[in-house]
């Protein structure tokens, strides 16, 4: 296509204590398989010429399908066994924005925070509200059973026997399950840009393990788990949310590319590695400047993360190099 | 008290088309009563020697209680008839937060906001889970009813009756409501410096009236209504907050304060008057940077603002100058 802007697609799978060799291959081999999937579903929409948001939106959807990660199906318990899941979504032409939090029945939590955006006045909807918006939009209706894995109930189980005592991110037995998601750290996100240069963001998740009942992370806040402006870049974070939140990680970003001159990954890596590691905040960051520069920057052990880049090449990635 | 740093208020009742000459004398003198009563409160925790989060829940706080205000009792009405009301609180010292969203039985949730700030390890808790929060804190639950007013009825029908037709806020026989509330301008907020130099920030709402249920607005968004470094200032804004939240206000000005090496005035008036007003998002904020400095921007017709700044002066403003 004459004239066209480069493309490239970057996506997160959560990040957090996932170390070389603690990990069996066949967990391996299923995460790969999958980060895989879901990076080629959302670049193949940007190689037809539609949209970034379209993009994000499919290469979400795939990560909230499989029972792998911490968003939609396959989400982490709350406190009473139950699923809650956010999600927000941003593009960066008109820094158009939709999120939605507390939601229970929605099978892609992502689609209905573009729902929002798209055909609501509003920005953020919450709990009952939300349902009811994405009734009146004609989502289907999921149980919550839909969302629960024995895998997450036996999780569950095992941090309230812990009584919500940490060690058990020592227990290298489930490594998996044990730091990413009890340390909150559980997260499905993705960041696009279109070939007419129109970046969007997106973030989803089940929130963390335990959690009480009503709490929201930084996933479903514009700024702070999920920003996008065509000016500066888009970025999509997973980490420990409240220090997320208080940081306003994905927006200071984008003000560090803005007002500091930095490049992206230059502040990224200034906001993750000093700011947030500063605040023992666990966590990292994908993001996609205006050039189509695709970004990962993360201070724990390891991300699960791929990306299709300007020049077309496929990076899958889960330990740190 | 020896080296005792300056210590300052200043406080917002919402900001919207408030034009003199076009509210009654009576409204206005009621309204400067209140503003001052607000101002006063959290100035004399300061004067104490005590801390600025005391000092501007306490402000909040007699908004929160007052008829007038869109926050507490008197909130507007959301398209079904009840009051949901959000807050947040942020301390500029180690950036702690605190956020509910969507509250119904609390009768200061600015004091809510803090409870999650200070004794829970969530910043944002949402709907029944924040209730069920402060049920285990001890908070007394109030009826609905408590919170709705004659007045709130009346704007309310009469808001339904012209099917969201905005063209209502041209009726000046009722300035107040039509223009301030059915704009989303509505909201109340303090930020406060205390002699140990700690920065605190707050913003209370009753929402926009005739929302859908379990809409959120920029008050409860930690970056977007409310923001606290001590580094650089402390901000609360009002105003339309579905752009408050897709600009990210209250972070951007402190992000231009610490990146672009402004004056919170100059940064304050770029992001209200240049970026915001580019967007066409009314509205305003207030703040204090670390060196005492209080500083308002609204690019709306008025904002209900009161002050006692470094050197003790009062002011009390409704209109522009």
């Amino acid at each position: 296509m004459a004239n066209a802007a480069p493309i490239a697609i970057v996506i997160h799978g959560g990040a957090g204590m996932i170390v070389r060799g603690k990990m069996t291959a066949e967990f391996e081999r299923a995460y790969r398989e999958k980060l895989e999937e879901s990076v080629q579903a959302g670049y193949r929409i940007l190689q037809d010429g539609r949209g970034s948001t379209e993009a994000v939106v499919a290469a979400v959807e795939v990560m909230e399908d499989s029972e792998l990660f911490n968003a939609g199906k396959g989400s982490v318990l709350t406190h009473i066994g139950s699923v809650e899941m956010d999600a927000s979504i941003m593009e960066g032409k008109f820094l158009n924005a939709g999120a939605i939090a507390g939601v229970t029945h929605i099978k892609n939590p992502i689609r209905l925070a573009m729902a929002v955006m798209e055909h609501s006045p509003h920005v953020m909807l919450i709990g009952e509200g939300a349902e009811v918006f994405s009734i009146e939009r004609g989502f289907e209706q999921f149980d919550n059973s839909y969302f629960r894995t024995e895998r997450r109930r036996e999780q569950l189980l095992r941090i309230q026997a812990a009584d919500g005592d940490t060690a058990l991110s020592e227990d290298m037995t489930d490594v998996i399950d044990s730091d990413i998601d009890d340390k909150k750290l559980g997260t499905v996100g993705a960041v696009a840009i279109d070939n007419k240069g129109n970046i969007a963001a997106a973030t989803s998740t089940g929130g963390m393990s335990n959690k009480k009942y009503g709490r929201v992370g930084d996933s479903p806040i514009i700024g702070a788990g999920t920003y996008a402006d065509n000016k500066t870049c888009g970025i999509s974070a997973t980490g420990h949310g409240e220090y997320f939140i208080r940081t306003a990680v994905a927006y200071d970003i984008c003000a560090r590319v803005s007002y500091k001159g930095l490049s992206l990954q230059a502040a990224a890596d200034e906001v993750v590695l000093d700011r947030l590691k500063g605040l023992r905040a666990d966590g990292g960051i994908v993001g996609i400047d205006s050039n189509a520069n695709v970004v990962f920057s993360f201070n724990s052990e390891g991300m699960y993360r791929a990306s299709i880049d300007a020049s077309g090449g496929l990076m899958i990635k889960i330990f740190a190099d």
